[in-house]
């Protein structure tokens, strides 16, 4: 089976203009698909890559790895505050295998499905294990939510539980032992996260900035200060208890767990800023999004943007619920997630 | 040296909109980039991966490579009559190696200028070397020149000179030993093909369907017939005496030339119709893209459009210059570029 038969066979499917002519043009089986974004609106485009044994075990699901790739991309969107429209797959596997694809398509294209995203586009060649997607997604710019929006005074806010899915991983991993319901919602949280898209088109109009966390809550805030010229105050007591959510997290010792929370990295959630006098605003949309936010500190002054020092954390003041420095015990990881470092074990 | 500075080091440059709003609006470093096409404009978007070994020899030169990666993307956009506006690579590398990272960016960032082309995003991670492009281009939706829009009394028209690559790849193999200008010439093609972009514009509202010929002449011809629900007559004299413009091509003997021409794969020209009444406007939007053309057949009746018998070639008769039955020579190797076949020796 050549490679069209391949991609025909288990990922095309049709897609259709909307009724203003907007949207999907044309999808696949052209040299290109044609996209157009509704009036007033602008294409926000990102691309992620995945491979066997960095971003994910080489035994894995195809139908868990079918659904996450498209979510990191989709949680990108999100984190622009774009709705999603359509992606691209281009697929590097070992050989054919119609079963593995099957179960690739079907993670795969729900997910694009329960956020109406249409692939419209791809590649297949043979070649060590590699997903790379591109998605598109529409926002309005001036609604766009930007790294390099955050004001001074501004709160910061994350959605989720940050930490969770570093001890998915952990547990994979076979690093620490755990059960029950916390520990299966955090092997969820690794395998099948879901992209925070309500999230982000809510916020639109209510946050300021907001980013991802895929590298890690220290980094990804990082980008935004970064971007934004400014620092930030965060309360290390208010993540600590929005950890408690998940007993299993909440079972590790302090210092393992203030490294997954803060560093841990492929959480999938969204780190955001927003003026104080949209606390109310903030709850609003995010029990619109049914999901959970917590204000974990503050922006303040700090290096102008452009004056790049050190990646993220030298910008972040780690405080107690009073705004004292927090001290952290001997011991927390807090090395940034660099996709150079290994993750398989 | 982490990902974000390796990229930031080698890749990133800033991106401006136009002065009326649309373009790029936001490049690199955010979690998406921002496009808005010029009013009346869709987006194009085509995306394909390169791996080592597959698409490309694993010493090749880092420049040559990326300038090779950047103009198949480019040439998708070419077949249909897109202008490039914008691309974001995802690398996967073994290890950090600035020296190559910085050939890398040389190639592509030269092509992407010569092309107007921002390169708006990306990706990072360790792994198998791939790159996988996504490129963005702008066309008028009803003079994109889509697969699906040729008909029957169409000329058939292809740019350049098919086989020409092919010979390069089999120069660098060693399965041939030529020299001279036409060697040269076909070793230049392989490494760094020019994509068609400016014949792709100017035969926008004069041809009807077009395709890139990246799988062999047969292959992507076949993939308008079928789109089109067509068939071809192909003139096996005219494409012949076109590959006799290069001396090392027309030095092969007959069957292995004929292999190479129609169905070499690798050419990166572009192959369409064009009805008979504009063969006076195809030369001139040639002229004016500085790029040799041939008229190598025409479009006839064939089996209607989703009824796909065979890929390609069985909906296409090879014809001497009279439009009699063209009789291969045996051994003439006509299986289609097949990206699960090996391409490294």
């Amino acid at each position: 089976m050549g490679e069209f038969d391949l991609i025909r066979t288990h990922f095309w499917r049709g897609a259709a203009a909307r009724p203003d002519g907007t949207g999907v043009l044309l999808g696949n089986g052209d040299d290109a698909a044609l996209l157009a974004p509704a009036p007033g609106m602008a294409l926000a485009v990102s691309t992620d890559m995945l491979v066997a044994g960095r971003h994910f075990l080489p035994d894995v699901d195809p139908e868990a790895l079918g659904h996450k790739a498209l979510a990191v991309n989709l949680s990108d969107l999100a984190a622009m505050g774009a709705r999603p429209l359509a992606c691209t797959l281009a697929l590097a596997l070992p050989q054919p295998d119609a079963a593995w694809l099957q179960g690739l398509a079907r993670g795969l294209l729900a997910l694009a499905d329960a956020h109406g995203c249409a692939l419209i586009g791809g590649d297949t060649t043979a070649g060590p294990l590699n997903l790379c997607l591109t998605v598109v997604g529409e926002v309005a710019p001036a609604q766009a939510l930007r790294r390099d929006a955050a004001r001074v005074g501004d709160d910061i806010w994350v959605s989720g539980t940050p930490g969770v899915a570093r001890l998915g991983l952990a547990l994979l991993r076979g690093e620490q032992a755990l059960q029950g319901a916390g520990a299966e919602a955090a092997r969820q949280q690794l395998l099948r996260p879901a992209p925070r898209v309500a999230l982000g088109l809510a916020l639109r109009g209510v946050a300021h900035a907001a980013a991802d966390v895929s590298d890690g809550l220290l980094a990804d805030l990082g980008h935004i200060l970064v971007a934004s010229g400014v620092a930030a105050e965060l309360d290390v007591e208010a993540l600590l208890q929005r950890a408690a959510a998940n007993d299993a997290l909440h079972a590790l010792p302090l210092a393992t767990r203030l490294g997954y929370v803060l560093a841990g990295g492929d959480d999938y959630e969204l780190v955001f800023t927003a003026a104080p006098a949209h606390r109310a605003a903030v709850q609003a949309a995010a029990a619109q999004a049914s999901t959970p936010v917590t204000r974990i500190g503050r922006v303040v002054a700090g290096v102008p943007a452009g004056h790049v020092l050190e990646p993220g954390a030298s910008r972040v003041r780690l405080c107690d619920a009073e705004g004292q420095p927090y001290a952290l015990p001997p011991g927390v990881a807090l090395g940034g997630f660099d996709h150079f470092a290994t993750m398989a074990p």
